[in-house]
This record gives structure tokens, sequence and C-alpha cells, in this order.
């Protein structure tokens, strides 16, 4: 961390500061230029101590963070890239992960032809949600317990392990209980109650980026999952929110190696929220594994005009059929498989 | 809600549309252009109707909403302003409502100064944090339950009702019988377990805008919380996520005549963490009052210097008395009091 | 165009609009809706009268457009994809075109190294800046004529037609006397004095989208340079600004179909700026192939610890010779060459 | 400035560091942590070194600034505050300065109508447009040099001094012969040819802050005019581009206090523009009194209704007077005049 003092801040002044730092046991090097004082305080978890402790001293012009705030999941702590092991399918190796299924649970029949299709498609693992975080309370909210029933049944009949969101900490063990992996969503990232409650369950979770995150923020709803004991987080970039209003989020393809080089955390990507419409998932979907990305979760309709929820972004099952065929080329040019 | 054909859309897509339409209930009339039809359609509940079931179909090109999509919130449902009562102070009236106090409660002595502080500098509500969410699991997280019997007590001694935040359902109980009033914070705005909960209660809530929300989406929430029978949901705009890297966040001014000809709810301005500086927060609170603000939301600390949370954006007692007394000349001077 | 009348709106408000909408040649159809009355004005040229003049008139709650504002730049006034032709390269065919070069032109031997490099590597088109357009007026500005000179000297050497950006109008017949497409960066998007006077020489032009501009915009700044005759606009994506801080500027991959959509014009990309460091350059530039952009403009320095400018954002030789091969296999997998 | 090394960096890497900081004339000083190593660079000159000569050496982390890029526009080049001289009008001063008409000169008849209410009203200075930079190449581009001689008659009818745009270097000269001031709009706050150009004149400038452009950018502007000689810019927010869609601008109301603490330079506030929508105007503007602007430009027409450019936002002579009255008693309440 690196304190700069104001031009012409008194010898007091930057003694307060270097007290403070001691106190909290970090290190303290003086930086005497021409202009103004500059402080460098030093050690190994400068990382977890708020700047805004020596910001509000007298004298502070600014404070710069030189480690990262983050810990559990970043690279320097673990070095090498994690697996996480999802009903026997590994996400994070050489093979590129789809997930598939609609956005909603609708009723058996959707369902299970759902599933059985994006199976037949490729996809390792069935997506379909239960429990339906909408905008408006007057909208479909989801199925809920029998939703998540159904999946169940899904799996039994298909061998696909099953992801799910779940937004309610009270729901947390009973999600647990029907899913391989457990999903959070965008508008729950900083949900630190539901964070905690999912990693206490140690079971593998697909933490998904809140759509004004910075990954800096998304890497420190990370450490709350995995600072309950496991090491099971996988992070999934949905798009965010920016000015552009051709499309619902603007994906940030970026973050896919900027993850690579910070985390050790497995990186998918989810081209139908972020796109909003299924015409421009193709293409983003290509471009994720293109940059890197380890897995996509995609969202696939028996009947799009039908859906409840989201029929826009969901493919058809033979337009998901076709791109399943196009992804495989663009992994093995990546020297991945699919 | 207005359907665009795609140029040279074929009559029977047309059609598909307005059966679409007329099966969920909607009136329609067709718009034939030299270059495209154009379908209107009318009905007084378009706005709760997802878009997606007509922009899904073939041939459409567009699909628009005329009519807003949240409903309890609107100044349509209900014209005249609400005024909300707090243990007896009224929020929505011709009284500018300061609500001060610490970011987080860290023990009886530093709340009761504080407590006692605002009180003689013009306050009208106790705000203190005893659950505090944090952006990094390794901070400090309140004092919770024991926060909540402070701030009790902090009420009996000054007679200020009390406004603390809430971050899990399964808490709402427990604060709700401490609080006057509940918070919930930006992070939260779209955590709908949360919302019906605190609704449930019937209590007063203060909303805090998720700081990459739009107003629809905003005014979508509080439709969350006026949906469970109540009428007193607050909503407290807190600078929303831009590039701006100067300040932590950009506080949105314009929101509050927004909200005022939209909405019928009191809107109160948080200054203190949209700036994230105590030297920026004067200019935005003045700002504020004098855009119409029904109330503001401010950080006072006996002694910023050695607060565990946030120090660097709180006020110290004297800057908030000088403030006071700033504010009290811009209330007047758009025909209010405070 | 569709103008919604406030819920009580009057006849005469009514008739107003009907009257303003005639006088500028519109068609007028009246829905009247059980709640309130919609207006649709249709005619071939909606897109290019202003919302304003109805949003204006007393009784209007909304104006909302139907028609896309862009023209020229527009899919439907050109349905079949423009091939633009520089100097015997032709973008936006089968072939993906990569552009490379030194960020600013320092030194014939720099500048010669470099294109030799990016030559001998696959590049098609050697870029280079002699005027930059640098943030503080105390950086270095370019060697500007003497850059020129360089450049068409480099251009005799390898053979590679060469692209440089004009930052004045009243520089624009020299650049263009010099180069063979010419570049108008984000700075400059909607510098329409500039636009203009590049459109009438009727050069080819790559314009890269302002990084805080709507793809919409983007395609009006394309009609300036096409309103002047020629057909010759390329469409440069190099990100766009958001709130994420640890690039310079999130790529908008999804702008590639989106804009394959709606615009005739070829489309590339430039991943050097947008991730403003050399490592997350590769995969940025292998999204953009599979996401089906038509080129590429990469920055490569023969030395980039030497280098004036943008050092951090350029690719040695070997990586970009490296670069290359791994481009070549994902284009293939999306059916091009490269 | 601060070089952050990698954790492990060797010693060579260190002393490249050293090495090329020394070669730029920048003090060194070694700061020795137990996990990495810290370098800074002190000197007085080290805001205009770029930070990537260090960031691309090999075992660099991190290169964080700790000067201000921008110098002559900065408080600390210029403790006191400037105050412009306008056709003696002075802005920067006790008096909160308030320049209004209309936002294209469209006839005589308009603008004299326009001008003598404004100055009956209580304006300063007389704003119209003469040369409009416009999104779309079909729309109204201005009267230009008939414009001008417009506003020279209503100069002289009225004795306000006049303010106008200037979108093209080659246009500078003619139009600083007639304006008092000259304005820089949005979309070329980055234009450097013509911030070079109107730097040149040492005539008064309004410099608008480009809509996606930070604080330091904004600064680095005005450098650009400073650095020909003159000290005559004048800063103007007029709202920047977010995610927000229910405005055109979302004002950024904290920046006036951010550069009253950074930079010399008076501030004043476009809400014209931001707000996109007239009735919105007046809370904007008074927000901006409170906040501490040095002046208001404002957009009034005599008959909105037939504008040609931006009637949306124009106020109607009345709107304008009431308003005028409600400025001055905010002006009072912060203790200045109108």
């Amino acid at each position: 961390m690196i304190v700069e003092m104001r031009t012409g801040a008194k010898q007091q002044e930057v003694d307060d500061v270097v007290a403070k730092a001691q106190s909290v046991g970090l290190e303290v090097q003086l930086n005497q230029g021409t202009d103004k004082v500059v402080v460098a305080l030093l050690g190994s978890n400068t990382g977890q101590i708020p700047t805004d402790i020596f910001a509000v001293l007298p004298g502070v012009e600014s404070v710069t963070r030189i480690m990262k705030p983050y810990k559990l999941a970043s690279r320097e702590f673990r070095p090498r890239a994690t697996v996480v092991d999802v009903g026997g399918v590994k996400i994070g190796g050489n093979k590129v992960i789809v997930m598939a299924g609609p956005c909603a649970v609708e009723s058996e029949a959707q369902l299970m032809q759902a599933a059985k299709a994006v199976k037949k498609a490729g996809a390792s693992i069935l997506r379909g949600g239960a429990f339906k975080p909408r905008t408006s309370p007057f909208s479909f909210q989801g199925l809920q317990q029998q939703g998540l029933q159904l999946l169940s049944r899904a799996k039994e009949e298909t061998g696909l392990p099953v992801v799910t969101e779940v937004v309610n900490p009270q729901d947390v063990e009973l999600v647990a209980s029907f899913a391989d992996m457990m999903q959070i969503g965008a508008r729950n990232m900083q949900n630190y109650a539901l964070l905690t409650a999912v990693g206490k369950t140690r079971k593998p979770a697909v933490l998904k980026r809140g759509f004004a995150n910075t990954i800096t923020e998304w890497l420190l709803a990370a450490d709350y999952l995995l600072a309950e004991g496991g090491n099971h987080a996988i992070l999934c970039e949905r798009g965010i929110r920016t000015f552009e209003d051709s499309i619902r989020f603007s994906l940030d393809i970026t973050s896919i190696p900027v993850l690579k080089k910070n985390s050790h955390l497995p990186v998918i990507v989810d081209p139908s929220h972020a796109a909003g419409h299924w015409s421009l998932v193709p293409a983003v979907a290509k471009a994720a594994v293109a940059a890197g990305a380890d897995g996509l979760i995609i969202e696939v309709h028996p009947n799009p005009k039908e859906a409840l929820v989201d029929g826009l972004q969901s493919l058809s099952v033979s337009d998901f059929t076709r791109l399943m065929g196009e992804l495989k080329v663009i992994a093995e040019a990546v020297g991945r498989s699919i």
C-alpha cells in the first residue's frame, strides 16, 4: 500500500501515518521526494487492510493498493488451475463443458424434451431454473420445489448432472439435495448471506458476475464461497451493463484472459443472457471458446415461441445442434475438445 | 406495446402476432405503412406482459413497450405523493428529514456519542449498521444482534427513531423488532427473497438503488415491497457506477425529478456512499435538497479516524453541525424546512 | 414513429400531433386504447425526422422510433455485404485481413524492421501513426509529414498498402496522397468536419468506434462518410468505456454480429487498444475472428520496451508471428482464410 | 510513480527498472518487502512520463501514478481560483453567471426575441449555435457564417456578450472575430487540432466535458488550451453517458466539488443537454448552483414547439424567467449573487 502525503505535509502527519501502519503490523519505508513524501507500507496482508484507515488521516493525499484485495481465489494463493468435478464432469480441464437447457423448468414434457435433445447434441450438464428471480413481482417465479423434482427426474433419465439457481439462503439445503451444482445469479453476486450458505455446503457452485461488478469484486465474492473450506467455485461471465442499447448486456470477452491470469478458478460464459437474442448467441459462444473459456451455459428450449421466460434468447434444438458442431471445430482450433 | 414487423413480413406472420396478442387478452390495431406493418397492442395490463412473447415470433423486427412495467410504485397508480411515518417522523412531507449516524455500530460509547451529537445538530432519525455487507469475507461484519440492542438503547436515550440495514431474509423478523425502519442495501436491491420478507412486515423500508440499476428496475423492486400490502417504501439514491474514477459512485442527481414525475414514493439521498470522501459530502447534500429530495441519510462518526468502516466518508460532528446550518438555508430557498 | 399520448390527453392535443405529422409528410394512424391514444406515424423517411418535434407538443407522453435513424450504412439500404479494396487488398470478403505495425512511426529503422516482420508473418496491410492524438499536450505528437514519407518508403519496400490516422481536416489532402486508407480515431468519431473532409476524398476509411458511442451513433457517423458519394467505410470496434478497471477498454464482442445484421459495411477489430496489454491481445484477437470479424488491426513493435507510444500493448515480432499461426486455424474453423 | 515488481522478480529486472528511471531523470527509492520489491520513482515531472515505459519491462507487475498527469489546469500549478473576463462579465467570481439562448440560431426574429427575453430575465451572456455538430448528416447543420452575423447583431442590440460553438479548426479565426467566448463541444473535447487552434487565439473558451471522459482527461484537454499561453478556459459539465435510460445523460453533480479541489478553473453546468427534457432542467440547475457551480448555460427558445434543434430540452421564456427567480434564492443561500 502506498500513501502519498500532500505537498507540504507536516512531519507530525507523516509520523501519524507511520504509527498507524505499525499498529496494524505493517513495515514502513519512507520515500522523501523533492515535492512530497511517499510512504510505502509493506507486509503480506496489506490486501486485507482497508485503505480508508490511512486516507482519513490529516496530510494524506491518496492511498493506493498494490496487493490485490482478494486472496483465496487468487492465482498467487493457488498457482495451479483448479478443476471442479460436477457429478463426474470435470470443469477446468482440457474439455470445454457445455451446459444447456431451458431458462425455466416449465413442465415435465418441456424439460424431458429439452434434456434429451441437449444430451443428444453433446451437452454435458443440464441447466434449468426452478427458482426464478424476476424483475417484476407479477411475473412467473418458477415451479420451485416441483421444478427441482423434475430436474432430478431428467437427471435419472439422461444421466446428465444438473445445475440450477438458488436465490434464498433458506432454500440452500433443499436445492443442494437435488442439484449437482448450484448457481448464484448475477443479482445475488454480492448477497453475502447466500454466498456463505452455499459455501457451507461445499458443493460446486457457479458464481455469475454481477452485471456492474468489477473483476476484483467478483473474485472477492468468490472468496466468500471459498472461505467456507471448499474449492468448488466456477466463475461465469454473463455480460456487464454499459451504455450500449442494441443488446441486453455487453459480454466482457477480455474478462476471460484477465481471470485466467489472476485466478485459478475455471471460467465459463453465458452467451444467452449477455446477447439477449438467439441470433447473436452463436457468435458470442464461438468467441468465448476461442478466448479460452472452460465452458458455456446456453439456454435451449424445445419451443422458444412458447417459453414462459426468456424465449427470445433461447436457441431451438436445431440451432443448438448446429452450434455444437461449430463449437467443436473452434475448440479443436485452440487445442481442446468439446 | 408496439410490434414492428420486418419489411416484407408475410401475412401469416402478422396473423400469428395478432392471434398471440388476443390469446393474452390484448386489443389489436394494425398500422399498414408503405414499407412495413406496425401492430399496436392495447390494454390496461400491457406493462406486465413480457415483450419476449412477441419478439420471438417469426417476422417480428422489434417490440417496444409503451406502458411502464412497474405498477404499484407508479404515479399513475397513485397520483398523490405518499408520506411515510417512521416512529412519528413524516418522510415525504414539507420537512426535509435528515437521518444521521455511524456507518457501523461499533460500541455503546461510540453509538451514544454519535446519537446525541446528531440529535443536537438537528437530525430526526438515527442510522447505524448492525449487519454489514462487506466486499471481503475477511472484513468486520458488524456487531449484529448486539448492534441492534445498542440501537434500541440509543433510541431510548435520545428519542430518535432508528433505521438499520437487513441483509438476510432470516433476520427480518429480528431486525423489525428493533428498528423503526429497515434499509435494503444497494447490493440487495434485486434480492427478491429479502424484498418479499421485508414487505411482509409492512414496516417502513428504505430501498437503496442498486448501483447499476435503472430507475425502471428500481421501481419494479419497489413493487415487490408494495405487493405485500403496505405503502411504506422510501427510495434512496446513493450513486451509480460509471467510468468516472475520481469518486466512488456518481450521484445521479437527475433521478430525483425523474422519480418525482413517475412515482408517488418519497425520495431521499445518501451523499456519503456516493461521494466516498467526507470533503465532497456537503456539496452533494446541498445539491440533493435543492433538487427536491425529501430527506438525506448521512454518515457521521464521533471520531472518523478510528472508524472500523468507511471512516473516509464519515463527517465529524462539527462538520455535520456546520452542514445542517447550510442545509437549513437551502431547504428554505426551495420552500421547505429541515 | 410511435407517439404515446398522456392518459387523459385532450382531443385538441391529439389533433395537433396529427397536424404536425402531416405537415412533415407522414401518414397517420390513430390507435384508441382503453387508457390512452397511441398515434402511429408512418413513412419511408421517419428515421431522418427528429422525435423532438412531437415530444415537445402538449399531451405527449413519449415518442419512440421504429425506423433506424441511419440510412446509407444500413443493411436495409444495401442488402449485400460491401467489399472495400485497399490497394488491391479486399476487406469484407472471405479472407480475414490483418493490418499490423507500430502504434507510431518513430524512425526509418523502426518502421522498416516492423514492416518487413509483419509482412513475413502474414499481415496484408501496414499500419503506423504519423499524426498522433495524445491525451496530454506534453506527449510525443508523431513525426507528422516525415512519418508519412517513411510509410511511403515502407510500402515501396514491402508492397504492403498503408493505413494511417488523420486528425485534422486541413491534413486530409496530404494524408490521402500518401495513404491507401485513412483512419479516423475513436476520439474523432463524431468530428463531423473531419468525417466530411475524409468522405470527400472517396478513399477507403477505417472509422473507429468512439469509446462511448452506441452502434446507432457509429452507423450515423458512417453515414457522414458515405454521404459524400463513396462506399469505402470500414467499421473498427476498439473497445468501449465501462466501469471495469482491469483493462483499458472493454471490447464489445457482440457488436460484430450486431453490425453484420444491421449494416453492409466490413467490420474489423483492434484488440491492442481495447486490451491495453500485450498479454491479453491474442485471446481478444482470436475471439474477434471466431465472432465473424473481417479483419484485425494489431500493434506490433520490433522492440516494445523502447516504444515511444503504447509499448505495453504492442506485440513483439515473435509474439505476433505465433499469433498469426493461431489465427489461421481459427479462421479456417469458421470457414475463412487469413 | 510506484513500480510493483512481481513476486520472485530477479535482481536484474529490478536493476533494469532503476536504470530506465534514471535515464529519464527520476530519483529512485527501493522498498524491499517480505514478498516483493516496490520501486518508488520520484521527481517533479513524473506526471508527464508515461507509465508504459516501466510497465513493459520484464518482472514488472503494475505501475501506479501518484502525481496527476495534468499540469497547467491543476490547483497545484495555480492555487488561486481563476476568473475569466468575457466581454466585461466575470466568470469564476462571487456572481453566478447565467448564459442563455437558443440551441441553434434559426432566424433574426427568433434570435432577437430570445436575446431580449433572456436579458430581461437576468442572463448575463447570450448563447446560440451557428455551427451545429449533428449526429446525422441529414439534419440541419446551422446557419453558419450568417448565424455569427445574427449573434453579432443581437449583441449590439442587447449589450450581452456572446458565446458560440466552433467545430472546425479552419473556422476558428472566423468565429473568434464574432464571439466573446468560443465553445468546444462534448464530441470535440479530445479534438486536439481544434483545442490548439482555439488556444492560440487566447480568447475565453468553454470546454465541455466529453460524455465519456474522466475528470482527469478533461483537465488534460484543458492543458491543451492553456498550453498556448492564455488562461481563459472554463469547464462545463453537461452530463456523462451511463446505463440509465430515462434521461439523455447523467449529470455528474459531484464533478463540481472534485474540480474545485483539483483545478483553479471556473466550472459551469449545462442542465439542458444533460436532462434532455425541459421539465427536468430546473431541478438540475438548482442543484448545480447549490453544489458550487460558477455559472449555468441554459437553452431558451421563444417557441420550443417550433425549434429546429433540441426543442424538447429548451425552456420557454416564462419557464426561464420563473427559474431565474428560484436560482436567485439558491445562490443567496450559498452566499453568492446571480
